[in-house]
């Protein structure tokens, strides 16, 4: 199971129940929440996230609408007795904020929380499972993409054919690597008839907030999903431009561009109640787009 | 009108869509906010509040629950264009983490923030129509109540007796400061005969969280309204203590002491799924109590 689940699709202000930028990414047994605007631990409430599970947050930049919600859900966690460690992924500056709000309640967390400053693009996280990539997006102040990828996982034996070709079972682990079997008279047995591949890895994309940008789509070339801001329909787009953001079409571009399998849209402008327009301008571009919904989980 | 109107009841973590800690106080036409827990500003929406008619905010003290919605609000009102001056009463600290938030979002607020450190009990704001004081609580931190006064009001002009007594009405602003009026022939004719009381002015204090403190019954005395808080049931008057914080019966006691003549209580802890019996127990002590709930303008 890897999915992306929305809790808030909303820029700036809330409205028409719609939340700031909170997305919850679910990866097997990993649970990652990529921004945090104001009122996300309730939105975590509401959709039934295990937040003792999320072990990783990441914060694209330091606009309110993708952090200010940061704070009550880590001294919630704190007041519900959390122990495990959790990673924190962000812009240098946001660990002195924390800092101060916790000196000045006298509060210490009762759990590690590991600040992991981000400075420059590349891999900020690497494990067995799945790694994290930051990229640089173009906003009015620093910002920060991020590619979660799952690690590509080893071929499965193939319990049939091993029998078939009396293949000790010392060797079932080198065949899952891609080795080839060779047999005592000198007899290779090439591993595609022994073992199964796996499905590709998955990758999810997260452009957070950014102006129309084509480096982005070479940032993200081929991921399996794309998530891009589509703050205003395609008639704003010079709206758009001055304040760092980006249309529907846009949004589309990018993903044609970068090859992606699927695109989801979201960060929608508070000045629209209905979104339906936003979905068919943007499929016009690129058919397999999807509307970021609150409460809904995007399979990747 | 005098009002106070709840929009956060809970402590801590919110739980059972109970909120943390926010008033609004309406005294004629002017808006007053105490406090400003995370999601302030989205009850404020779904209640209705003209948030641009509020100017004066104050915060009691730098527990989360109690001001992390307070920069989602002040940038909110921001976005939405705000010119007018606000005014915020806080402790110090409070200026640091707001100017440190809006530095590293580049943010300059279109108006102007007028920030007033809280350093001593006392007289905070003082206007023609109303007052503020603020008083020492005994919490885990340093923590601040508030009492709004209103002003008292000059008495009304009979307007029967002033005709029958031919008052000139160049005398009538005299009349209304409590003068008596004398004739040409020398006769003086008593203020009480041409004019009428006005209605005494009414006072709420917010005890903000506190420790049981008899001294705050001295702070309060004789206010028309107390909200005091009443985190747990009685019988958890021990960890209240350990916590700094009250029960039922004790916020009724201190109603009792202070001659308040209505208590409302609220910062119900979130281990109480059902709060009718905070009102049982605190209306043993204390009659004229009233439980806060979300959304309810209470009388002052």
């Amino acid at each position: 199971m890897f999915g992306v689940t929305i809790l808030g699709n909303n820029s700036a202000i809330a409205a028409f129940d719609r939340h700031p930028t909170a997305q919850v990414i679910t990866l097997n047994e990993q649970v990652f929440l990529i921004d945090c605007g104001e009122g996300t631990q309730h939105q975590i409430t509401r959709y039934k996230i295990r937040r003792s599970r999320i072990n990783h947050i990441f914060i694209s930049h330091l606009h309110g609408d993708h952090y200010f919600g940061l704070i009550g859900l880590l001294t919630s966690m704190g007041l519900l007795g959390r122990q495990n460690e959790l990673h924190l992924y962000a812009p240098a500056a946001l660990q002195d904020i924390i800092n101060l709000q916790l000196e000045v309640a006298d509060t210490v967390l009762p759990y590690q929380l590991i600040f992991h400053a981000i400075t420059t693009e590349g891999l900020i996280a690497d494990t067995k499972k799945f790694s994290v990539e930051c990229f640089a997006t173009r906003h009015r102040i620093q910002c920060w993409g991020f590619i979660i990828r799952e690690k590509k996982q080893p071929r499965k034996i193939d319990k049939e054919k091993v029998l078939q070709y009396e293949i000790p079972s010392a060797y079932y682990e080198m065949l899952k690597t891609g080795s080839d079997y060779e047999t005592k008279e000198g007899t290779v047995i090439k591993n595609e008839l022994l073992t199964i591949a796996n499905t590709p890895p998955l990758s999810y994309a997260f452009a957070a907030d950014t102006v129309y940008d084509e480096s982005i789509a070479e940032k993200v070339k081929n991921v399996s999903l794309l998530y891009h801001e589509t703050t205003y329909l395609k008639d704003l787009h010079e709206r758009a431009a001055a304040r760092f953001h980006s249309t529907t079409v846009q949004a589309a571009a990018i993903a044609v561009k970068a090859n992606a399998k699927k695109l989801l849209i979201g960060h929608f402008s508070s000045k629209y109640e209905i979104l339906d327009p936003f979905l068919e301008e943007a499929q016009e571009v690129f058919a397999n787009t999807a509307l970021a919904t609150e409460g809904v989980t995007y399979k990747v």
